[in-house]
């Protein structure tokens, strides 16, 4: 057996002690698979003291995390501190400068600088494995940069955030609105006290970008991406969309429009019977389509220490056997900034709620501006709640322009009729 | 750039046209993805006149599968000729035993003798490449081998022949029975003229006994393995499981039981509502459950030339790079004998359906029967067909003791009442 692979560790949050935790108690399992032992060098973090489940004690402590990076007796970095910037974006360009790997599980950082720390792997002649980064318990980053190396990708679908996933399920199975669900999730440990990045979907779109990067072999420019969350999912269009037969799911979508690319983050209806519709509660999902190996959906944990940590030991392992590989996929230097496709190139079929007055003609107003903008009803569903109040008007379209679309729901937001702003969602089948 | 990869492709049926073509329609691509080019330095097949889809007249035709094996000009081998032993056998040794690495789709090889190949190609410092073995579209191979590195699996599940899944899917939208949906099979191309090996689940039983093996580092008897079929699930119980909530799949199944192993090929109940349980057509899909990653799912096309060939070609790619890894994630000389749990260490959920005689006390007899024999029921449903026809008692137990629900059902025959055979199947929750 050869040396043993020495790695550091900067960050002991939760993932951090998960992967302290994997490490030793698979100890054997992963020496037979590394072919060689994996020894913690040495550890750094905010704070030596604080209690956590994993005994940090018997290993060397470095106050710095720039140290870690610079120690000769330190072969390969993992990088948990976390964040687009700062500290870690310092660990990581050090580390890589120094022609040391770099593992991290940080998507805000590759996200915002991916590329530039792919270049730089390049140029030091090292690599940047990333697997934790995007839906912990699934391999997607292996199965898209090596699995699927064959094939040209046309399409990255993914519900990649867990807690709001377990949100959208809960309100759909409870009847409860958003702001309920999320509290308890809160109380529970689902969703962090601060859950802007995740409800938001911000840290979809984060995750996202780093598929779209490897998937297409793209520069992707996450300030251009388009991010709606699911803070203002109605309990009510959860409802409707049960009635037609949908769930509602926050994806992340990335799919080739001829030279270009759609990207956004939003809720949409996908078909309640599907792969897709299927995936509940917690778990994370990734679609892909090659041109060769077809459709896929991949289905498992996105989050949490374990799950992290096994996405963080697999690129330990890899690295300690001497596994060689681009960050992504093919040299940075040929990575292309692509446009990204309008909304005027988009066709989907949607969803649309309008909350009107209930009296006559409301709803041949309604056809009439659908007509004027040329988009085609596939079913029309009208609703009263309670007598004298305002009544919902549920349509669904065949697959129509999206730039008309938006165009109709700004028209009929003007509708006399029409009290609210309406509900537009996307409906995607895949 | 350096030099390029040369290979030699052994056997040019549907698989092996597949491969000429992706290698030729993603030149670009897989060039930058390889580092190198990747360049068919020769093909050997059957026929070199027979009419393909794809152009072979530009390559270098070798008569004899063993010389491609031989030729100082090659550097890997591709073997897609079929078949446990033979051709396919001798080419694989010849092709280790020269230090070549060996890249196939042939699982009847590697359920047979995969362990023999692994040691020989760990003997000879080169690499045994499968992920075409099993479930082609879907990395599978890759995944547990690496993506899952850091993990002990628990168990692997997966549905594994494409025509079992698509005929029982059939069965279920239509209502007709097995040989009505066979033959409509066999004439889409959906099914092979002599299927036997897919419907009778022996096919399932080499890739789970591939699966298994690198799952559990396990030297795995294929001989040993329970294997059951479809052919003998019944219209009616389709029926039965629809109405129960549930869909019938032929699954391969491994699972840790203590110090042994459960598997098993056998028609089951999945829940309909399920991630398994939507999976359905020609897709496959294979289940996981890591000690730390948790629970998986990665669902996409087993079979045919494109997403077979994205297979073979990731392979080529890995190679090309310089991918070194075990053919099993670990040494072959470690891999152990492991017993195979006996169906007394078993508990599982059952379905079982009685045919009966339409007569008072008869469902009195049957509880009476699973009463003695320990077996607790959770739901029991009686309809008849026709007055004056026999009856059919389907009834599900909590879990219960597999010997213990063979005695019984073995008893339950033997019952004056009972007209026929009971079926029973396995409720699978995952």
């Amino acid at each position: 057996m050869t040396e043993p692979f020495r790695i550091g560790i900067a960050g002991l949050g939760t993932v951090g002690g998960g992967v302290v935790e994997l490490l030793q108690k698979n100890r054997v399992e992963i020496e037979a698979r590394a072919g060689r032992k994996i020894q913690i060098a040495a550890i750094s973090a905010r704070s030596r003291s604080k209690t956590r489940g994993t005994n940090i004690k018997k290993y060397r402590w470095l106050s710095d995390p720039l140290a870690v990076a610079e120690d000769p007796k330190i072969d390969a970095v993992v990088e948990l501190i976390g964040g687009a910037g700062g500290a870690a974006k310092k660990l990581a360009e050090a580390t890589l400068k120094a022609g040391k790997p770099l593992i991290t599980a940080n998507k805000a950082l590759l996200a915002h600088h991916g590329h530039d720390l792919a270049l730089l792997a390049e140029r030091h002649d090292t690599q940047l494995m990333y697997e934790a980064a995007v839906a912990g318990g699934i391999p997607i980053i292996k199965t898209l940069r090596e699995g699927l190396a064959g094939n040209n990708i046309n399409a990255v679908y993914g519900i990649l955030n867990g807690t709001c996933n377990y949100i959208l399920t809960t309100m759909r199975e409870t009847g409860r609105d958003f702001k309920a669900v999320l509290k308890e999730a809160q109380k529970m440990g689902y969703a962090e006290a601060d859950s802007s990045f995740d409800i938001d979907g911000i840290d979809t779109g984060h995750k996202l970008t780093v598929l779209s990067m490897l998937a297409f072999g793209i520069k992707s420019d996450f300030k251009a991406l388009s991010m709606k969350g699911i803070r203002n999912v109605t309990a009510q269009d959860i409802g409707f969309a049960m009635e037609l037969g949908y769930r509602i799911k926050l994806l992340g979508m990335a799919r080739r429009v001829g030279n270009k690319i759609f990207q956004s983050v939003e809720p949409c209806l996908v078909p309640a019977g599907s792969n897709i519709g299927s995936v509940e509660g917690v778990y994370n999902a990734v679609y892909t389509e090659g041109d060769f190996a077809g459709t896929g959906l991949s289905i498992g944990r996105g989050a949490g220490a374990h799950p992290t940590a096994s996405a963080v030991v697999a690129d330990i392992i890899d690295l300690a056997r001497g596994h060689r590989v681009l960050p992504f996929g093919i040299p940075a230097r040929r990575m292309k900034k692509v446009s990204t496709a309008g909304t005027n190139e988009i066709h989907s079929r949607f969803y649309m709620r309008l909350e009107v007055v209930d009296k006559p003609g409301v709803l041949a107003g309604v056809s009439a501006v659908m007509k004027e903008h040329g988009l085609s009803i596939e079913a029309v569903m009208q609703r009263g709640r309670d007598p004298g109040k305002p009544v919902s008007i549920v349509l669904t379209t065949h697959a129509v322009k999206q730039s008309a679309m938006e165009k109709a729901a700004a028209h009929m937001k003007g509708l006399k009729a029409v009290i609210e702003k309406p509900c537009l969602l996307r409906i995607e089948s895949f």
